[in-house]
């Protein structure tokens, strides 16, 4: 099952679910009107949304022709978004060009950090840029919604709290964040809104791409109409998703709608590319010693967007331009 | 005005508008089922609630006696928590305790960090501790509740943004932040749920005391039944709430219902004591070389509450016993 959020009337959009193909839509009612509501009642909202997400494919609910632009984010506002960084090797590459060591515990204990989650933004939102100075990226990364999620949820349960999955673009304004992370409280300010593909859909939709807490398809980013990267998010997520909600769950208790992101998906085979311009950068050095590649700037634009085996959008496509301030 | 979230009938609690002496209350109705909803729509909200909390102080309206343990947090969850750390003799003190410096910007550039938000706790919630170890603490501190704040919001306008004021516990567990912060994503796990205070008031109910975006009154917490700490939250407040709204602001936006806390209240004169138990244990250390305080186990109590030049109990009293899990 498809579900999407329209924008209004409210603050936090109205839930529809989305045919198969993408290409229309039907409320889901006044009973269910936001992708929350549905979460916070997740036992009997599912049923009746399977119910109409079928009669749609049958052709027997009325549906209205799906237009992008009018989508915002899954959750419009979320009341969590806890965003890992599970693939090992875009942690190594990115401290290494911001000249920061990784963490001991690298492939030990999961690095996550507490995102803005207030003000999200829909999948063709623009990006408003008030400072080229600040370094602009984007990051396509994989994510889960969670339902509610006791302290203490072990991995071997975990498969239990995810409700849906969906794309984000972790966007990251580069050049703030060594000052940022130097004062020891993590990331703040050089993490801006975050935007979100279009459909959020359910476990059973990934079929046999989703095994062991990792989705096994390739995430594909194209900047500026070209590919950039299209890198396989199951076999290099190092902590799978399993292993991020055992982390996360181990002091604390999260509300249903919490958002938990894969972080920057990342292989070592430089033949996939990069999922951010930071990886890309940091190879160039490697590779000449100086970055041919710049930060994004008012004009380009960022596509992110995930094919399941037989070719078809499963997320639809987060499609962002770059505008200034 | 007086504003609290008794809990139920949904996960947002319902909101009601409290006597001034804070001994009865009348529900908002059903045009503001809850206090996100109220701050959604603040313009019209806030002269209907204001209607009410006249006709309360008049004896106009039916009051039902309030109990404090029916509050749940005045947002029982919000879309986002970010707490400052504003009070450099707390930064100084706690970073000594764990072997760590100053940032070199202490006095310039603010420290925030971005707090779980989706399990907020209410005046009377147990903490549930799961393993002493942990090293469990409380921080008082005070906060804002922010209206829709844009990006690029400035110090000198700061004042309209904020909507409501309250207290909060900022629960840490003292002994997980080290190797949290040596990955250098910020706090995560060693942040379990924040407590909240009965009441968020509007920024008329502080009179003279809100003086330049500072509260002007002693935050008292009493730890075991003793008084640990009064110290003035005022004067030593070395980044304001308006300083902090425009640091914050610099490359995001925020919505309605965002919690903004001034970190831990604390002062130079130790007359005036502590509000957490890590700067007692610091200053311990500095008198006679050895901590005498051990961290929080179960069966401890803590009370934080603020008193106005009248003596009456502005925001009720945070009442919490920690409880093994």
């Amino acid at each position: 099952m498809k579900l999407a959020s329209l924008r209004g009337p409210g603050r936090d959009g109205t839930l529809v679910v989305v045919r198969r193909d993408g290409l229309a839509y039907a409320p889901a009612g006044a009973d269910l009107p936001t992708m929350q509501a549905a979460l916070d009642d997740w036992d009997r909202a599912e049923p009746a949304l399977r119910q109409l997400a079928a009669a749609i494919e049958r052709g027997d609910a009325a549906t209205t022709p799906l237009v992008v632009e009018e989508l915002a984010a899954p959750l419009p506002r979320a009341y969590e978004w806890v965003d890992g960084s599970a693939y090992i090797h875009h942690i190594v590459l990115v401290r290494k060009a911001r000249g920061a060591e990784p963490p001991e515990t690298l492939t030990t204990d999961p690095l996550v950090y507490q995102g803005g989650s207030g003000v999200l933004l829909g999948p063709t939102d623009d990006i408003v840029l008030a400072d080229e100075a600040w370094g602009l990226d984007f990051e396509a990364e994989v994510c889960a919604i969670l339902g509610d999620t006791p302290q203490g949820a072990r991995r071997d349960e975990a498969h239990r709290y995810i409700r849906l999955f969906l794309l984000a673009n972790d966007v990251t304004l580069r050049n703030l964040v060594p000052a940022e992370l130097a004062k020891g409280f993590g990331f703040f300010g050089s993490k801006p809104a975050t935007a979100f593909s279009p459909f959020a859909i359910t476990p059973d939709e990934l079929g046999d791409a989703l095994r062991d807490g990792r989705v096994h398809l390739r995430l594909r980013s194209t900047y500026n109409g070209a590919l950039i990267g299209d890198p396989e998010a199951g076999p290099e997520m190092h902590f799978s998703f399993f292993d991020l909600i055992e982390h996360i769950a181990r002091t604390r208790s999260f509300t249903a709608g919490t958002i938990l992101g894969s972080g920057t998906v990342s292989n070592q085979d430089p033949a996939r590319g990069v999922s951010c311009l930071a990886e890309r950068r940091m190879l160039e050095i490697l590779a000449d010693g100086a970055v041919r590649t710049p930060f994004m700037k008012p004009g380009d634009t960022i596509m992110i967007e995930m094919l399941n085996h037989a070719g078809e959008s499963l997320f639809g496509r987060i499609a962002q331009r770059v505008v200034a301030r």
